[in-house]
């Protein structure tokens, strides 16, 4: 059974999963799995993974080809579906084991298929399942947060280059969600009733020269303090708590968004690593406030032992010029030879 | 001048540096300098570096060779020695101007030494030297924290191979050390009177298992809740605050404590990548509590989508499993061929 811990002095939380073997020489670096005959998110290899949670099929039985959107377990899962949430808590030890979920999405049956070229339908069907799967474990009380979230390219952590995204849920609430539920509420104390991401919204679509695009639902948008070079976030024009909430009205532009912002970062730095993870509100949404986004963030830049040491971040780009070159205002960069 | 900014929503504070180019094809990785003809710490080529701060010597002018360390500007810094410290503060936006320090501690002369293989008297230099920069710094009232960091080969985020460290001095205390200080302080109430850290050590010394080495003034854990597989902290046994404060009689042991666990990472894990960085107590010490300590965190995994989604991690080695390893207690693991 995985286990969570606690630091003794700080909110950080670990999760010790050891699956994988834990000998020393098992950490160098593995080319990722390219190879299409033997990758596991092909057709034909549907045995090769733990039984469908969720598949989108005409016809067909389960487990068999013919797919456009298959979700399976993680067959090495951070977190464990059996069991009950226990805690132990002592002056300085503090840990809940790891009941939990950990998920695989199939965003296409196309080995080398990449986001920003999917069509809108497929792009479309891959948010459909994520909501539903938000729905369907939204139910079990045990969990306490869910994220979806995508590893693209090898730098970026993915193990397998089959286009996929991952969610994991957990039995405590992250720190950063936590962080940012706590400001939220702040926010809306101080200002009798306020959002501060309906404020980002708003005063970021006066200010103009941090907007990437536009759409009539969604706005993305290089942050103020982007903590990564061409860092981007999407966030909904109005104010909705929850992606889970997203209505069949607001998918198509959703979709087209997601696909819009990733075409546009494929274009300007060549296909780059990234890392994107939805934020949405807390499983139980008692007395929390909350403004659902996505966050995307390519990884051109190491974190070395300043990040580590301070939890600062150092960016060698302004958001400004990202926002502006993503926006197609300023002239192509070179391309690298 | 480079700008601090604070994120819209959350206390995560980003550097923005735009020193070196900010067009896209630049963030390609470059190989590390390894070349000791090119090389700007290595000897005969101190006109390379920006003139020196500080440098053991025992003869000879300023900048010359001959020298056993050697600190400098760094050549590209982040943040800036001149000027005086802004902040401007909205309802969204939040920055501080770029003012502080960024030096480079040559650590050797010798362009491949390893820390774990200097003499005790180099690594007593090192540490003299660290020292000697943190109580000039001190000086300053404008900073209001210092950290000193080292970066150990290309994915640790060393640009140049020739042993170094760093020093980052900034302008606002990071969020890191307030949660440190925070935490401390609070444990201090609780309990009237006790340092979390001199419990830590007390309670990992009777528990045993996740001790990795031990001397006269120093233990060397594998924290309960360790973020990275192998992470070590070094602490000093009696309650100090800060680093700066170490004595001469505690030079030693402190050296060779930090020599033994790079010593132990360099042979269970084959020369790994790694950061290390020195938590001190911020520079203003009025009603603040702290114990400070040295934090080593090996590179063997890649952070992805979850952890930057959630603030947690993942470590698939139990630290009571990388403790027993680095003692040498379990048998060597195998050579990967």
């Amino acid at each position: 059974m995985p286990e969570l811990r606690k630091d003794y002095v700080t909110d950080t939380w670990v999760v010790f999963s050891t699956v994988r073997s834990k000998r020393p020489g098992d950490f160098r670096i593995h080319g990722k799995m390219t190879d299409p005959d033997r990758c596991p998110f092909c057709y034909g290899h549907e045995y090769m993974t733990p039984p469908e949670i969720l598949a989108y099929r005409k016809e067909g039985p389960p487990n068999s080809s013919g797919w456009w959107i298959r979700c399976v377990p993680n067959a090495y899962p951070a977190l464990q579906v059996e069991g009950e949430v226990h805690r132990r808590v002592t002056q300085l030890f503090h840990s809940v084991n790891g009941v939990g979920a950990h998920e695989v999405i199939i965003e296409s049956p196309q080995h080398d298929a990449h986001l920003s070229g999917l069509s809108d339908f497929q792009m479309q069907e891959v948010v459909t399942a994520y909501k539903q799967r938000y729905l369907d474990l939204l139910r079990d009380k045990r969990l306490k947060y869910i994220l979806i979230f995508k590893n693209h390219g090898e730098r970026a952590g993915a193990s397998i280059s089959h286009p996929h995204s991952q969610l994991i849920a957990t039995p405590i609430v992250p720190r950063r969600i936590m962080e940012e539920v706590n400001a939220v509420n702040r926010f809306n104390e101080a200002t009798g009733g306020s959002c501060i991401y309906c404020e980002i919204v708003e005063t970021e679509l006066e200010e103009e020269r941090r907007i990437v695009a536009e759409n009539d639902s969604f706005i993305a948008l290089s942050p103020y303090a982007a903590r990564f070079p061409f860092e981007t976030w999407i966030l909904p024009k109005v104010h909705e708590m929850a992606f889970e909430d997203l209505t069949d009205a607001e998918r198509t532009p959703f979709a087209r968004m997601v696909k819009d912002v990733l075409g546009r970062l494929h274009a300007v730095l060549e296909d780059p690593p990234f890392n994107y993870y939805i934020h949405t509100v807390p499983c139980d949404r008692k007395e929390i406030r909350y403004h659902w986004h996505l966050e995307i963030t390519p990884r051109l830049t190491e974190l070395a032992g300043f990040e580590r040491g301070t939890g600062f971040y150092i960016n060698p780009v302004m958001p400004e010029d990202a926002a502006a070159i993503l926006r197609g205002r300023v002239g192509a960069p070179e391309k690298a030879s």
